[in-house]
């Protein structure tokens, strides 16, 4: 249950508050958001006496169940949908975004000859990994700090926000000072220490889905930050460990809808790394999109046969142009049968008798 | 490798290549195809001097190089779609089909109702299962024979033509006697006995994939068929074992998306298997299609929450129906962004220097 | 909830059982096995009133509630572990069985070296493929009734049991004519058809999990078995999907501990197929053992490099007898630590303020 | 390849090497380890004269190729396996180790109580978090600092030395202080930062595998502590995602015995966490061991019914003491059947003729 407040509440109505719920031994966490101040409770719902007497305290504006374990999360504490704003550009709004680039930035030539593809071909946002984390120490593990100079380099081009992850708690001031959203990797999705200090930024996250995660541990990662104090929240799906080695992981299309109705946070999808075949990307792309996914997360590259990391999986410039054209067009159609009339039941009869 | 020769071949013809193949150490099978014969080797690619003195056979076309483990299934052997024909439904042809029906026929009034409400709905087709596999011996096994006369009778009623589960070799002949499409499903897509018996009948086989199947197991399986003599094989995703249990299974829509490349077969998606939750069918319909899946096989039931079997899963005849209007409404628009004009580059590089 | 009757029972006492159950709604299914006549319900626990009037009924033994969904593969439904016997050999007693012997039957000499190289090694029984499940359709399919044979003849010269696979209704007799015990494949554990039939011979089941079933999935496989009348079955583990590439599957020894506990039938645990690496056998092999597995199934080839299947995980006959010797040698020791002897209380408080 | 250099080597001799390699396009990584200096390569094998002159530089002892991605890590770069000391515990030598502990550190009774409980009944090292990663941010997360001074305490009281989780960068030195092994847990396991930072301390880290990591991404991860100059890493397999839910985890036994045959570095085994089961933990303790284990990781609560975090895995303190004393006990005794006296070939060719 949550105690929704007016964002005018003083200290000592929010206490009032916290007080009263302590006292019947329920566990109070206070969330400050933009529009109102939160009162987080350990209880599904509440009961009727308590009910009357939290409504008649000052500030207090009503009583939200949330049967959810992830609360501030759930779409039962927030009927309108989170659109959450970078730069220009809403992610969670009418208009599904397209958020482009390549895994690393690799050099200056490299990030502008993507950064220009990608906004040529209709991308919203642009994407570029600084700070790369590498499964083997040996590997190239990004550029750091010069990797973010380039990606604003790129930004004051092209005119596109950036969007780059962010892999330790020392690099957040940092990346803060250059990107427009933060992104926390798939491996770091329950790194609580860097959720912790991410919830303290002003700057939108992009929570990708652990490959091991369920959607609600997920949503209850999403809720660290949403309950240090961050409501800008993104996810994105990018797949998860399949039973096959036909493609990298597994997408998993159903819980990009399912997220969908369990969050008011947009749900962005990754097709570049949820199948690690760029082949597969565009109808994977169409799908995400046709499920109610807020937009895509892609990886594009002017050389894919030449990138440091995940060429396998981007696109090039040209492909990504086509497949972004691709978006527009109308799946297949299912063609609504015209009903047949019916025929006479003696005429069925016969038939039956005909098979016993 | 594969040599494909005309179907005016005589007998004598293609006893020369077969033992041309295996003067050679060449393994050879020969598959007679409705418009051509094909002598399957176990050969990837054949080398310049056996492929002049194949190419000069009597009766031979041409030599096709397949680097697939499935030789029949792969696209590399067949450049055209293969288009499956149930009454007049075309199955892997320009137009999605729609499958729908009750998971169980349980008796009369149910199936009719379901049957009526499906064909009124827009489906192309009726599925009901007279012979169930039930993963207890104490639960409710399908009504048998009298379930399929019951099919009959619904086709009869609404013009659809009808799919059904067959499960065993010693059912084969009543099921083929009713039934317009053969489905093996999911358990059984490696029964090999089955598939063997289905390669020798007339009737199209929808082969369900194995949730713990790899894509090339798959088609592999349909190979059976093909190999067989059965080219009518219609394939269909319905989910793997994934990690979660928020949902029954995890929808592998990148798996329709590989199928459609490898092979020329059609091949649907089962939202209703793959989630095991009505709530998220539509979404994954809209996702399927937008894949590129040739149809959907949904389970409708007039009354889901009485239904002997899989009713969480099962639309009503009304969410059918809103499922198909919802099929033919445009996907939220990806707007391809204007290109921003291009900044001077000295601005861009007093940027620069601000954050150095 | 099961009525155990004694076996003396006659046809009107069972009816009568029956009847007084279907009076009260409840579903009866009657099981001959060898020492009593088990009423199966479909319910869980029976009501007081019920209980007393049934107990009443002529030839009732005992009422037994059964909690698990499967009911005769239920420890709760029975006290003593099953012992299947096959020859002079007891599976599931006090010493552990090793079934032994290659993949596939591919020849009388490679058959014979196999059967006398695992005989000499101490194997209790020998294993082969006639009748071959195989990926692909151009795959090395078994001798069928030639393999039969030549597995019988084995049998003479080695004295050992023979367990071979049965893929089919129609090959059920012929097996039956040779086989000591008939192993159903993981393909098969869910081809009921198969099961319906196994259940109605007097040979024992040996039935191999699915690499995607839960355990109650395998469970209640077997109990179709054993609700058909067939109670000499034994189960065995042989590995499930897992998410890497490096062995073939993920060998589930939590659940081969977990149905020790479920089920009172025979638990064996195939460390071959587990992992398809001959060289992490061994280590399995010990950790079945210990876990409470009641014997092993292994692939054994006399030249595991020319095996026309599954050679990477067959052991040659040096290997198999080294394996053996290896499972008798103790493991490695666990040093009980004797007692520190306790510090003064004024000692540590020291240390503690020193760190404060 | 690596260069492996005498301890004795010069910074100047060092810098050869490097140079050389560099000079033919070889990538060179420096770590100085205890007894010899490594410089790493990315190349897995050199050429014939690329061999000849290294081998004669100064201070060059030996030339080893290494094929694994993980370099450090490989059994191929160091011949005998390591030993990890902490307090007066080696781990990874000839006595198996028993971490035992609660989940979390909750008071000073309750972490006295097991620590006294864990002493008694064997174990070698108590285990108990302080900084707890918790699902979700509404849950226990422990004690923190206050938490570390409890474990200290009871290293005093017990004579046990004692591992404890660090979660972030920030905690490393305060951990540091306290415990005598720092625990990553499995949701870090690629916390690239925090291990670049703990490879730098001269603790020993026990490192936890992901549930979704291959065993090659754990000994890369380990190979990050190795090649940042920590060489005291011990690895502890958890249990992967599997399929069921019957047990919390698949506990990958397989992936023990790969580890343990890839890697000389100690491997533990943690049943707790890979079964969430405390009736399947004896079983898969024994199993552990068998399969070469270098030790256990054990959750033992004075009172698991009201633990703050893991109840249901956690062992009281007599369940913990009576599987101590059942790991000494024998497994189940395989009987090596004595080779049965040969047949005359005569009486096997009649059976055979009796069959035909």
């Amino acid at each position: 249950m949550l105690v929704s407040m007016r964002n005018t509440a003083t200290r000592e109505d929010v206490l009032r508050v916290v007080s009263t719920l302590q006292n019947r031994g329920i566990q109070a966490h206070v969330v400050r958001e933009a529009s109102r101040i939160v009162v987080v409770t350990n209880q599904s719902k509440i009961d009727g006496n308590d009910d009357k007497s939290l409504r008649l305290l000052p500030a207090v504006d009503s009583l939200i169940n949330v049967t959810h374990r992830f609360k501030l999360a759930s779409i039962q504490s927030r009927k309108q949908r989170t659109i959450v704003r970078a730069g220009d550009v809403e992610i969670g709004g009418e208009t599904a975004v397209v958020i482009a680039g390549p895994c690393s930035v690799e050099s200056r030539e490299q990030l502008m000859a993507a950064a220009r593809g990608v906004r040529d071909g209709g991308a919203t946002m642009l994407r570029g990994g600084a700070y790369k984390p590498r499964t083997s120490p040996y590997e190239f593990q990004g550029l750091g700090a010069k990797g973010l100079k380039l990606l604003a380099e790129a930004r004051e081009e092209t005119g596109l926000p950036i969007v780059t992850e962010v892999m330790s708690t020392d690099d957040v001031e940092i990346v803060c000072e250059y990107a427009d959203v933060l992104q926390v990797g798939a491996r770091n999705m329950q790194n609580f220490a860097l959720l912790r200090r991410l919830a303290t930024v002003d700057k939108p996250v992009l929570l990708k889905r652990n490959p091991a995660a369920t959607v609600e541990e997920w949503l209850l990662a999403a809720e660290y930050l949403l309950a240090g104090g961050n409501s800008n929240v993104i996810l994105c799906e990018r797949g998860i460990k399949g039973s096959g080695a036909e493609t990298r992981n597994t997408f998993d299309i159903g819980a990009v809808a399912l997220a969908r109705q369990l969050t008011h946070l947009p749900v962005l999808a990754d097709p570049s790394h949820a199948t690690g075949r760029r082949d597969l990307v565009p109808a994977l792309s169409r799908a995400a999109l046709a499920a109610g996914a807020d937009g895509l997360l892609l990886e594009v590259h002017p050389n894919p046969e030449n990138a440091l990391s995940d060429g396998a999986q981007s696109l090039n410039v040209a492909e990504f142009a086509k497949l972004m054209r691709g978006l527009a067009e109308p799946v297949r159609k299912v063609q609504v049968r015209a009903p047949a009339p019916l025929r006479h039941v003696s005429q069925r009869r016969e038939i039956m008798h005909a098979n016993q």
